[in-house]
């Protein structure tokens, strides 16, 4: 799973700030479309409708190595670091041409809908593993 | 039900743009905040849980008349046009100090989920009415 | 310029709420992408850098017919509605598909900033005006 | 420096998402709005006009705990973790009354604009040294 899944993308004006550069929370936002578009190339969605799983987030993470400016175009790699039994972790990489605008992780827990109507961690179904690992990589 | 209710805010540093200002688009959640803000001073919710009736939006509009800076202290102030059946409508004006910053209307129509599922049209509840016109008039 | 420039987008996790659907607040952004992707269509930036030009919203106001959920692809068209001296307006249309999700309009000001720091209305630059005839009879 | 200022808020509905609950990059944004009352409490803001002093984030992390929904209150406790030279180092903490959200840092760069234009890292000032630390020993 070395291989990388690239999502481009260009900068809006909303998600700029009064210092003239991107609000570093609109880059959390960038790594997630990243992920689902990830989870769409491999025919699957986050949010699947009527489904009892959900994918809440356990962590997230980026350091900030250069700005971003309204306009300018930019790709986010994602990487599957590791696909565990019941959570999912991700690398990003936001580079603009050769410049790296920061890197970055997430991670998220895979839950179901227990009848009494809470979340619970459970076991990652194996289609959405494998289909996860083959659009890995295939990119 | 010519009183206004008064909803007190301080301009985030993610509501500005690279203009240095307020993002146009952050002054319609900013009308939201009001309108909440209001349904709580009534004792009610816009989104109770378990509920089958729900709030969406028909329309919203603003004028924008100065523009809005970085810790700048604000109020809205939020006045219920018209409560029909169905429908409610709310004008705002948005103040700091004595300079209007913008001046706006919103429109909300009452649904009821229906047993297939969909959402219709529905009368506005009683109490709701007679509570948002207690909490417009007292204020 | 009865003609239409058209703006294709899908919609982000982040833009949707607790009711399921995309908040109005990002429908507002929508407009605002596609405004200035006309503007890149047409070689020009909305906020050129070290300009002295800026053009901030008079107003805004949407009319939603029907919901949009996340992931799905729906399209943006502007067209100019009118070009005067000083002042732009714009009309847009959000659809999916066959379906209209609404339907609004957006109005801005040229302002040049004057030797004491204030931004004072001021004539649209002839190059401006003529860009954007000619990319929205175009497309 | 063990003290912890705290700022309280109430979850806005434009921050949830179609999961229902507080979207993880709302999160972010209320650490930054967390510093920034800080900083106001310390007498001091992080966006000083016509000042050549800026901030950029270096790093920004938040490791989830427990989920928040819309209209529930919450307090962010910051912690000034390191007051080094040139960067100061924060730790968060998002509580719901007993029960914790969120626990993350934030790193940021004091930089100062050179004749240039360019941005470069930069001694932070005595002056807003004393006042931050001023404050987080107080409250």
């Amino acid at each position: 799973m070395a291989s990388e899944f690239k999502y481009r993308r260009r900068v809006q004006f909303a998600e700029t700030d009064l210092a003239g550069i991107v609000h570093f929370s609109a880059m959390f936002r960038y790594l997630e479309e990243a992920e689902h578009a990830m989870w769409r190339a491999a025919g699957l969605t986050i949010a699947e409708r009527n489904s009892d799983i959900g994918w809440p987030r356990l962590g997230a993470a980026l350091e900030f190595r250069n700005p971003l400016r309204f306009e300018e175009e930019f790709e986010v790699w994602v990487r599957i670091a590791a696909l565990k039994t019941r959570t999912l972790e991700y690398e990003f990489t936001i580079v603009r041409g050769p410049t790296v605008i920061a890197v970055g992780t997430m991670t998220s827990v895979c839950v179901r809908k227990q009848p009494n109507g809470t979340m619970r961690a459970a076991e990652i179904p194996a289609e959405i593993s494998e289909r996860l690992q083959a659009v890995a990589q295939a990119s």
